[in-house]
C-alpha cells in the first residue's frame, strides 16, 4: 500500500504534513510518498527519525491556496502539490491520497482527476462528528453537493454505509436523515421525497428523522443531507462548541477564585476539550470516485495528519472503492 | 394595551402562565387575559399576589397538543385556549397574543385566524440567539417555510430589520445571509440570487454572508435564511450548547477534586449557562401577520413567560404590524 500526501496542504505545512507521515511510517510502517517543495520537506524531514526507504519525496513547484477559485486552481496549476498527488491516485501510482489543503481544489480534483465512479450520481464528503458519549456520528454530504435530489441523496447513504461498516467496523449503522422533526412528512420537499423512498431501501438500517438538536447525543451513525445543510450543521456545531469554549477559558481566568477552580478541574474539562476534538478523526472521506481521497481538516496538526494516513489505511484495506463499486453494479440491475 | 395569553400551551401550563402573567402585572401594569380552563386557572392564580382588575380569565373547553397536526387542531379546535386567544387578536379584543404552546398550531393560526399581511409573501418567525459577547442575533425565518424563495427571504429582511430597530432598538442592524462560505457566489441558487439582490436592498444594512460557525460569535445582529435551514441552524445551536453542559455538570461531579473546583468556578459557569440561556429572550415574534403574535419556549418557565410577554408590550409600542404595512406600501410603489 501506498499513500500519497499534500506536503504544502494546510495551516501547518509542510511542517505538520511531514511530522505526520514520520509519525504513521513509524507506527502503522506505510509507505509514503510526499508531494512539495523539495528542499522544505527535505528540511523537515532531517528533524525526524523514521525508516527512509518508507517516505520518498515528488518535488512539485506550485501550491493550490483557500483562495484560489478550485476548478481553475485544479486545471491551471498542473505542478501543485495537491494536483500532482490526486494524479498519483489517478494513475495508480499511489492508493490513497490525503490534503489539508483548500477543500473546494480538493474536491474539484476528486472529480476531475480521480473522476466520479461510474453510476454514482455525485461524489460526497462526509465528515466525522465526535459525541458527547465517547463514539462519532457520520455526516454526509458537508459540502461538496449545495442542491442534491433524492438519487443524490440514496447514493450518499449507501457510500456512507459502505464506509461506516468497512473502515469503521460498524456493525448495522443506524442512518437517519437531517430534519426539523422527527414524524414522517417533516420537511422540505427533498426530505419528505427522501423518507419515502429512505423506507424502502434494502440493505440500510435506516432509523427515521433525526432532529440537529441530538447531533451530538450519538443517537445514530450515520446522518445525511444535502451539502448545504450539512455544511452548515458542521459549522454551526464546530462554532458552538469553540465559541463556548472560549467563552469557559475567559471564565476560568477571571478571578483568583475561578483560576484556582480551574486548575482543580484541568483534567477534566481537558477531557471534553479531547473528546470534542473533531481534527482527532484526521480527515473526512471523498466517497464515490475511483480511489481513496481524503481531505485532512485544515488546522491539521501533525497528530491529526497521523490519524488521516490511519484512516487512509482503513480506507484502502476496507476496499471502499470496489464496495461501491458492488453496489452501483447491485443498482444497476 | 392587552394581551392575551394562550393558558393552556407549554411544557409548564397553567402553573408558568399564570405566575409569569401576575409578574409581569406587578412589573408592567400591563392589562392581561388568560385563556384557558377557569378553575385550573383560579386556583393558580390565588397563589399569586397581584392587582386583580388587570388580569381576566376567558374560559376554553379544548387544548392544543404537540402532537396534533397544526392545521387540523386550529379548525377543529374552536374552543381551545389557543384558537380563542387567536381570534382576540383578529377582533381587536386583544393586541397582542403569546402562546408557548405548539409552534406549528401557532403559525397555521397566525395565518389562518389572524391572516397574513397584504403584500407580504410569506410570515416568518424569528428567534432570538444570545451571543458570548453578551448581545443577541436574530434568526429569521425558523420554520414557518421550509421552501423559500429570494422574495421571501427580501421580506424576512426587511420584517427583521423592523422588528431590531423598533422593538431591539438597534440602529442600523447588521443583517447577513447564512450560507457556507463569506465570499459573494457562495452558496445554493437560492442564495447565489438572494445576494446579488440583498446587495441592492435600499435601508437595509446588508454585510454579506455570514458562516453558521460565527453564530454566537455576534458578528451581526440578524441573520436571514430560509425556514429550514433556520430551524437547523437554531436546533444545532441549542443542541450543542445543551449536550456540553451536560458533559461539563458530568466532568464536575466525577471526582472529588473537580467536585471542589466546580464550587469554585461555580458563579462564573452560572454567569455562562445564564448568558447562553435561549428561553431568556422571552419569545420568537412571528411577523407578517396582521397582529401581534409571539411564540414563547415550549419548556418557558415563569419568568421566560414575563419576558415574552414584556416583548409583547414592546412589539405593540413599536408598531411592528403598522411599520410592516408601511414597508409593503413602499414595496408596491
Amino acid at each position: 500500500m501506498k499513500i500519497v500526501i499534500d506536503g504544502m496542504g494546510g495551516d501547518n505545512a509542510p511542517q505538520a504534513v511531514v511530522e505526520g507521515a514520520c509519525m504513521a511510517v513509524n507506527e502503522y510502517g506505510v509507505e509514503i510518498v510526499i508531494t512539495g517543495d523539495q528542499d522544505l520537506i527535505q528540511k523537515e524531514l532531517e528533524k525526524h527519525t523514521y525508516d527512509k526507504d518508507k517516505i520518498s519525496i515528488v518535488h512539485t513547484t506550485q501550491v493550490i491556496t483557500n483562495e484560489e477559485k478550485p476548478v481553475q486552481a485544479i486545471r491551471k496549476k498542473k505542478d501543485s502539490s495537491m494536483v500532482v498527488a490526486l494524479n498519483m491516485v489517478k494513475n495508480k501510482e499511489a492508493d490513497i491520497v490525503i490534503s489539508a489543503g483548500s477543500t473546494g481544489a480538493l474536491l474539484s480534483g476528486g472529480v476531475f482527476i480521480v473522476k466520479r465512479i461510474k453510476g454514482i450520481s455525485r461524489p460526497c464528503i462526509c465528515a466525522t462528528l465526535p459525541t458527547i458519549d465517547g463514539g462519532a456520528t457520520m455526516l454526509a454530504d458537508t459540502g461538496a453537493n449545495v442542491d442534491c435530489d433524492v438519487q443524490n441523496l440514496k447514493d450518499f447513504a449507501f457510500m456512507t454505509d459502505i464506509y461506516a461498516r468497512k473502515v469503521l467496523k460498524k456493525e448495522n449503522p443506524r442512518l437517519a436523515l437531517a430534519n426539523i422533526g422527527t414524524e414522517e412528512g417533516k420537511g422540505n420537499d427533498l426530505l419528505k421525497k427522501s423518507y419515502e423512498e429512505f423506507k424502502q431501501l434494502e440493505g440500510i438500517n435506516f432509523v427515521g428523522n433525526m432532529e440537529t438538536r441530538d447531533i451530538l447525543n450519538g443517537v445514530c451513525d450515520i446522518v445525511v443531507c444535502d451539502g448545504f445543510i450539512g455544511n452548515i450543521i458542521l459549522k454551526t456545531v464546530e462554532g458552538s462548541v469553540l465559541s463556548l469554549f472560549k467563552k469557559l477559558k475567559e471564565a476560568m481566568l477571571s478571578t483568583t477564585k475561578s483560576k484556582i477552580g480551574a486548575i482543580l478541574m484541568k483534567s477534566e474539562l481537558k477531557e471534553i476539550k479531547d473528546l470534542l476534538d473533531y481534527t482527532s478523526y484526521g480527515g473526512a472521506p471523498f466517497l464515490g470516485v475511483e480511489g481513496g481521497v481524503i481531505k485532512a481538516h485544515g488546522s491539521s496538526n501533525a497528530k491529526s495528519i497521523k490519524n488521516a494516513i490511519y484512516q487512509g489505511i482503513k480506507f484502502h484495506e476496507g476496499q471502499v472503492v470496489e464496495e461501491i463499486k458492488k453496489y452501483v453494479e447491485g443498482k444497476e440491475k
